[in-house]
C-alpha cells in the first residue's frame, strides 16, 4: 500500500489522489450489447435460448426454473446455511420494514389539502450474478424490499446453473419467478419482455461489464426500464486512530480487496505506528486467503493517508465519498455529524463491513465510484414511487384562486388562469352552493 | 380531438393509442451540445461569455447577477405579484417541510443497531428557462426543497435577461447565487464548474432540447453531475363522469394544451354527452386564449376515450401513466386506491391543474412521458441522500458473527469471514472485555 502524508500534498495533488481510476472503456462492449438487446427484442425466447447455448455454463431450453427444481435445491441445502440465510433475512426484513413511510398530509391553507403518498413500482426485475461464487446475499438485498413494498411482479434472472443457495434465498424472500439466464440478454429480456420473461418497469442488481452496459442502454430508452443506480468497483475507506486494533483493520481492508482486482481500498489514519502495524497484519493475513491473488492486486493500487487529526480524516473521507466507510476510533459515533457522502457507515471495532454485506439488516447495494455524493443506499424507497394528491374545497379555491390567477398572468399563461377564473365565477354566481360547502378534512 | 370507444379496440390498438409519439431525435443536437460542453470545460468563463454573445437576448460579460440588480428587480415589481409569489412560497414550503424524515433506527437483534439517515446533497444547481414567459414558479419548485434540505450551495442559472419575477422568487427562496446564462452552456458550467460558476453535484429543472441533451450528457459522466429526472413533453389525463362540469374540464384540457404544441391531452369519460359538451366548450374558450395557436396544435393530436365505467377509466389511466391526472367524478377520492402511475393527482371540481402548477403546495416538477411508472414527483427526498449506519456491540458481533461466517463461506469469500472470526476469537480470548460489555441503545 502506498503511504502519503496528506499535509505535504498540494490541493491539486490531494484532489488527484482521491480521484478514482478511469474505468476501462471497452468500445466494443457497447456494440456487442446493442446487438444482444436487438436480438432479444426481435426474437424473444428464441434469441435467449441461442445465447444460453453460447454463454451459459449449463445452457437451458426451459428458461424458467421450475418449482420442482427449486424444491430439490432447497432439499439439498444443509440446515446450517438455511438457518443463516433465514436469520439474515429476518434482520434485513425488520430494517427495511421500518422504512415504510406514512402518508404526508398538509392543509396548506384552509380547504387546500396536499398529500405525498407512496405506491409500489408494479413490476421489478432482479439480477443476481453467478460467476465464481453464488451470491445468495444479493438475492436477499434485492428481493426483501420488493416484497415489503408490495411490488406486483418480482422476476429474478441469474446465470445457469442457479445455485442452490440462490434458489433457496429467492424462495425464502417470496420471489415467484426465477429464470436461469444471465448477462446482457437477461437485462434485455426483463426490460422489454419475451414470451416467457415478463417485462418489468425497473431493474436492480450488480453484474459484469456487459450487464452494466445493458442496464445503461435500456435505462436510456423510454420503452426500456429504469435501473437502481450507476455501477462501479466496490470500495472501502477506513478511518482509524491509535486506539484501533491493527488486525481488525487489516482484515477489513482485505475483505474489500478480495472482491476484485479493481476494488478500491483506502486507509486514513492519524497514527503512523498503526499504519505500520496494519501493513504487517495484511502480509500475515493475506497469505491465508483463498482469493489472495485478487486481493494482492487490489492492494497494489490501495492507499494509506496519514493525517493530523480526525477532523482532517473526515474531510478526506467526505471528499472521496466512499461506498463503505469504517470508523475505528475511540469514539466513532462522535464523528457522525462530520461525515458526509458515504454509502454506509460502520461504527467501531465490532462492526466489520462483512456484517453489513450479509446480515446486520442494512442493504449492501450502495453507491460507489463517488456516486455516494448524490445517490442513496438502496432501500424501500427505491421500490416505490412517490406521488402527490391535492384536493380543494370551494373555500380552498376561493382562497387560493386569486394567487394562482396572478402568477399565471405573470407567466403569460391565460389558459391556466382561465381554469381558475371560471370556477371562481361559478361560485360567485351560485352562492347557494357555497352554503353547502363541505371542507375537506 | 379524436374520439375512440375503448371496448371497440383490440388490445394491440389500445396499447398503440396510449403510446406516446416518438420525440424528434435530432442527431445534430447531441454533437452541438458535446461541443458546447467541451468548450465550457476547457475555457470556462471565457467560453460562457462567447456563448452569451451568440445566444442570449441580452449578452453579459458579468455572468453573476449582482445584489444591486436583484434589489432593483424586486423594487420594480408590484406588491400584488410579490404577495402572490410569497403566498405560493408559504404553501410550497409547508408541504415540503412536512416531508422531513426522522432517523429510522432498528435494533435488528441484540446489540445490532441499524440506522437509515438523510443528509442534504451538498451543492445543487437549478435551471430556470427563460423564453417567451418568465417562470417564477419553476424557481419556487426547485429552490424551496433545496433550502429545506439544507443544501450547502444553491446555484441558479437562467437565460439573460433574468426577469424581475425570477430574481424576486430566487431571493425570496434563499438562492444566493444567480447567473444570467442559459442553454447547454449553463448546464455544462454547473456540472463542471468555471471560474465564476461553482461546480454542483446535482442539477434540477426543465429546459429546451439542448438543455435536456446537456443534462443527459453530464449525467452519464461520473465527473459531471446527477440530474433530477428524464424530461418529456407535459401531459394531462382527465377522468370525468357525467357529473363533471364541461366548462371546467375544457378549461383544464386547454391549460395543458397551451404549454406547447407537443403537449399531450387525454380525456377519459364514461359519458358521450359530456364529451360532446366539452368539445363545444373547448371551441368557445380556445378562441379567447392568447396562446390559442399552440393550444390548437396540441389539441390536434389529443384524444377522447369513451369507456364503460370508472374502473375501466382508472385502468386506462394506469396504463398511460400520466404526469397530471385530474379526476372530476361524483366521488373522486373513492378512486384513489385504484389509481396508479400518475405523477400528481387533482381531485374534484375545485382542483384544476393550475393550482398545483403554482401554489397549492405540491411540486410541479413531475415525471412525464410514462416515466411516472418508476419516477417520483420531485420532493424533499430528491435533495437528500439516504445512507445507513450500523454499530455492533460485543454482544452484537457474538450473536451475528456466526451467521455472517456461514454466508461468507457459502459465497467463497473467506476474507469476509476472517474479519468476523478474528473478532470472535479476540472476544473469546479476553472474556474480561465481555464483562465490560456495554450494549448500544
Amino acid at each position: 500500500m502506498q503511504t502519503l502524508i496528506w499535509k505535504t500534498l498540494s490541493p491539486a495533488q490531494q484532489a488527484d489522489v482521491l480521484t478514482r481510476p478511469a474505468l476501462s472503456d471497452e468500445a466494443d462492449i457497447g456494440a456487442v450489447v446493442r446487438e444482444i438487446i436487438a436480438a432479444v427484442r426481435s426474437r424473444g425466447d428464441e434469441a435467449l435460448r441461442e445465447l444460453s447455448q453460447r454463454f451459459e455454463r449449463v445452457p437451458r431450453q426451459q428458461l424458467q426454473v421450475s418449482d420442482a427444481e427449486i424444491e430439490a435445491a432447497c432439499a439439498r441445502l444443509g440446515d446450517d446455511i438455511k438457518g443463516a440465510i433465514e436469520a439474515a433475512i429476518a434482520n434485513i426484513r425488520s430494517f427495511h420494514a421500518a422504512q415504510v413511510q406514512p402518508v404526508v398530509r398538509v392543509e396548506t391553507q384552509p380547504g387546500v389539502v396536499c398529500e405525498l403518498r407512496t405506491q409500489p413500482i408494479s413490476r421489478v426485475g432482479l439480477y443476481v450474478p453467478g460467476g465464481s461464487a453464488p451470491l445468495p446475499s444479493t438475492v436477499m438485498m434485492l428481493a426483501i424490499p420488493a416484497a415489503i413494498a408490495g411490488c406486483r411482479e418480482v422476476v429474478l434472472c441469474t446465470p445457469s446453473p442457479a445455485s442452490d443457495e440462490i434458489l433457496f434465498a429467492a424462495r425464502a424472500c417470496g420471489v415467484e419467478k426465477v429464470f436461469a439466464i444471465g448477462g446482457a440478454q437477461a437485462i434485455a429480456a426483463m426490460a422489454y419482455g419475451t414470451q416467457s420473461i415478463p417485462k418489468v418497469d425497473k431493474i436492480f442488481g450488480p453484474g459484469n461489464a456487459y450487464v452494466t452496459e445493458a442496464k445503461g442502454q435500456v435505462s436510456r430508452d423510454w420503452r426500456g426500464a429504469a435501473i437502481d443506480m450507476p455501477a462501479g468497483p466496490s470500495e472501502v475507506l477506513v478511518i482509524a486512530d491509535e486506539s484501533a486494533n491493527p488486525a481488525f483493520v487489516a482484515a477489513d481492508l482485505l475483505s474489500q480487496a478480495e472482491h476484485g482486482p479493481d476494488s478500491q481500498v483506502v486507509l486514513v489514519t492519524t497514527s503512523p505506528l498503526l499504519a505500520d502495524a496494519i501493513n504487517g497484519e495484511i502480509k500475515r493475513q493475506l497469505a491465508k486467503l483463498t482469493r489472495r491473488d485478487i486481493a494482492a492486486q487490489a492492494l497494489g493500487s490501495s492507499l494509506v493517508i496519514l493525517c493530523d487529526d480526525l477532523a482532517e480524516a473526515c474531510a478526506i473521507s467526505n471528499a472521496y465519498a466512499p461506498e463503505h466507510l469504517i470508523v475505528q476510533t475511540r469514539a466513532p459515533r462522535d464523528l457522525l455529524d462530520q461525515l458526509e457522502n458515504a454509502g454506509s457507515i460502520f461504527l467501531g471495532a465490532w462492526t466489520p463491513e462483512s456484517v453489513g454485506d450479509y446480515a446486520s439488516g442494512t442493504n449492501h447495494t450502495l453507491p460507489t465510484y463517488g456516486y455516494a455524493r448524490t445517490c442513496s443506499s438502496l432501500g424501500l424507497a427505491d421500490y416505490q414511487r412517490r406521488y402527490t394528491v391535492q384536493e380543494l374545497s370551494e373555500r380552498g379555491i376561493q382562497g387560493l384562486g386569486p394567487i394562482v390567477e396572478r402568477i399565471a398572468q405573470a407567466e403569460g399563461l391565460d389558459g391556466h388562469k382561465n381554469a381558475v377564473t371560471l370556477r371562481l365565477n361559478a361560485l360567485a354566481a351560485a352562492p347557494q352552493q357555497t352554503a353547502q360547502q363541505k371542507d375537506l378534512s
